[in-house]
């Protein structure tokens, strides 16, 4: 849905976890996913939420480990912008790549009027984005596993923040998604 | 209440975590849970849980750092055991110094038929624990900010578990309570 009463449009990190905060294993795999997929059964909110971006942010390793994934890129009705220091090849005339100016260049996404915009990840783009007060929501999809080692969803930071809980919902194959959105 | 229908009592990680998942700030200080304190309105639970165990558990850093805060030794009603590479003098004949055979004497504790175990923290006894299939509980009081860094909950390990969502509770500040059983 359109921000309509809002200025600035939402950045919006949607990911899954583990309990202890990992996003992938060490090697970038998602494999340990596998036993909670998302099927039209059971999405927890992921078509909702993704009719309600436009626009997905990401690292430049997380969009390099989707494209050594065996699948299609999946945002391709979206425009993807990729955060990077090495310009990737692509023909694609939705994939955009910023190599500089992060900060601005996303700052200024926000200030256009459309669809929120999905983070994708990984955690040094959270990391940074946290530093700039630039997430608005973070929806977190916890798989009930404890990885014990892993890529972290935040990794160290000196930024202290306070959020509000907005939502949490329980899945009875023990997944649970909490929703904060940032105290400004 | 008594674990009347199981041979062995449970051993329950009982703790505030931040949404980052640190139990405490670098310095070992606990000044970032103020905002959110228990009090006899508010309790998140506490209250019911404390009633479950006569025992508690915890590493000598987190002793240490009790004894270090202007506070009365608040589990004085229940028994004590301090998992510590150092004996520490006490003249309490309710608290007990563990030094070694840590997983054997944490072993026997369950084996007696009683009320539950409350492991009270910190990370380095919580990792020893979860690399032994120690605990059979977790009950994570999440804290709705952000800290950046500190001390983890979920220190970094080999072995990875998986676990059932038993309850989740969101309070109107914020804070969101969750409990989770082993898989055995």
């Amino acid at each position: 849905m359109y921000s309509k009463y809002e200025n600035i449009r939402k950045i919006k990190l949607y990911i899954a976890s583990s309990i202890d905060g990992y996003i992938a294993s060490l090697d970038g795999s998602l494999d340990w996913l596998s036993n909670h997929p998302i099927t039209p059964e059971l999405n927890y909110g992921y078509d909702k939420f993704f009719e309600s971006v436009n626009t997905v942010i990401m690292g430049g390793k997380t969009y390099r480990d989707i494209l050594n994934m065996d699948v299609i890129y999946p945002y391709e009705s979206k425009m993807s912008y990729i955060i990077t220091r090495n310009q990737i090849n692509s023909s694609k005339e939705n994939i955009h790549f910023i190599t500089d100016n992060i900060i601005g260049t996303i700052s200024n996404l926000k200030k256009e009027q459309r669809k929120d915009i999905w983070l994708v990840g990984g955690g040094e783009l959270i990391s940074i984005l946290l530093n700039n007060d630039l997430i608005d929501e973070m929806i977190i999809t916890y798989i009930p596993t404890l990885l014990g080692e892993g890529v972290p969803l935040f990794p160290k930071s000196k930024k202290e923040s306070n959020w509000k809980l907005i939502n949490s919902q329980s899945y009875d194959n023990g997944v649970l998604t909490i929703e904060y959105q940032r105290i400004v």
